[in-house]
């Protein structure tokens, strides 16, 4: 079975970098924005339709019926989010048989459970995410701390809908995860190296092991 | 500053080991039972009854008093369990300062978290912890799975109580830690090696790092 490693991350916290660089040192495979491309493609839909679908909010639409239909009794309804579910869950399915990869978020935890995955959820206080996103932001962004506080609160709200929505699972709960570590005072590139020797200790199985 | 860990772990998830395997392999002083020894030494108050205290409940007695006092208005509480606390506080504090160590439990990531420790949370899934156990107990004890589950919970209640009494904190709750661990099929001794490197990794601060 291939080594596969999700990565869950509250916003800020640098649990992409981690990820990116996780898959670097170990020489496999990164999925992170390809899968939405990938269902986009796959189910012709615009990008930033299944974008804000599988990032922000999930979208059920009731069809407009008149009056009731004998056969069924209640309207059918037509859910997109459910369609681009079962979409991300093939193409999240199909890299993890591919070969070894770090997925980032997109319930691949729970997707690919089966798996036997290694699931990281990265998570740090509020001082380091503020400090954090300030340094990434780009030239000409020049958010309030108080907006950035308010953009990152929602971001991991959408994130935990979503999870919710999908998995029927709580997002960020530890039981959930094989490990989850808080960044707010570590530089991430300094445990990199070893996180990806731990990850290949923890997959080697010892029988009866005391 | 001493490079200070401090391990909190669900009984059965195989902690107090992994806790002596890290002290061992990072060449450091191991804490547990002794603090125990040091509180019971220190306050004159017999073993049992500091462990009872600080394992099980704390207990507070109020003095029998008849009719009101006119100075205080109510009795004051004699708090056996608060001198006790007070106690480990100080041996903790005594220990950390001495040397580079890791911590058993105890309310040590609280009381030295202005030392900055590496704190860790381990724990594992109901069907590993009953495993654990039954691989470890004593060659004449017969428990049921039921008795030994019921066993499991109830110490971690009086875990949590214990910590929520003496820290106001909620123990387990995964931004109370550096990094929390699931050794549900984990084989403890295959990550000692790498989880040290990452502990010494972690505490190389880079300023402005990205």
């Amino acid at each position: 079975m291939n080594r596969i490693i999700t990565i869950s991350r509250e916003f800020g916290s640098g649990g992409r970098e981690f990820g990116k660089r996780l898959a670097d040192s170990l020489g496999i495979a990164y999925y992170d924005q390809e899968i939405i491309n990938g269902i986009a493609q796959k189910s012709g839909l615009a990008l930033e339709y299944v974008k804000s679908i599988v990032e922000k909010k999930p979208i059920i639409h009731y069809p407009i019926t008149i009056g009731r239909r004998l056969s069924s009794g209640f309207p059918t309804p037509f859910n997109p989010s459910m369609e681009i579910y079962a979409e991300q869950h093939n193409i999240i399915k199909e890299l993890a048989s591919k070969s070894d990869c770090v997925i980032i978020g997109q319930c691949s935890d729970y997707i690919l459970r089966e798996y036997n995955p290694f699931t990281i959820f990265v998570y740090a206080d509020m001082e380091s995410r503020l400090r954090r996103c300030r340094e990434r932001a780009p030239e000409n962004e020049h958010l309030s701390l108080t907006k950035m506080k308010a953009q990152i609160l929602s971001v991991d709200k959408d994130r935990a809908r979503n999870y919710k929505f999908f998995t029927h699972e709580i997002w960020g709960k530890k039981e959930n995860y094989t490990l989850c570590i808080n960044t707010s005072n570590i530089a991430i590139k300094n445990i990199v190296l070893p996180m990806s020797e731990l990850i290949k200790a923890a997959q080697v199985r010892v029988p009866n092991d005391k």
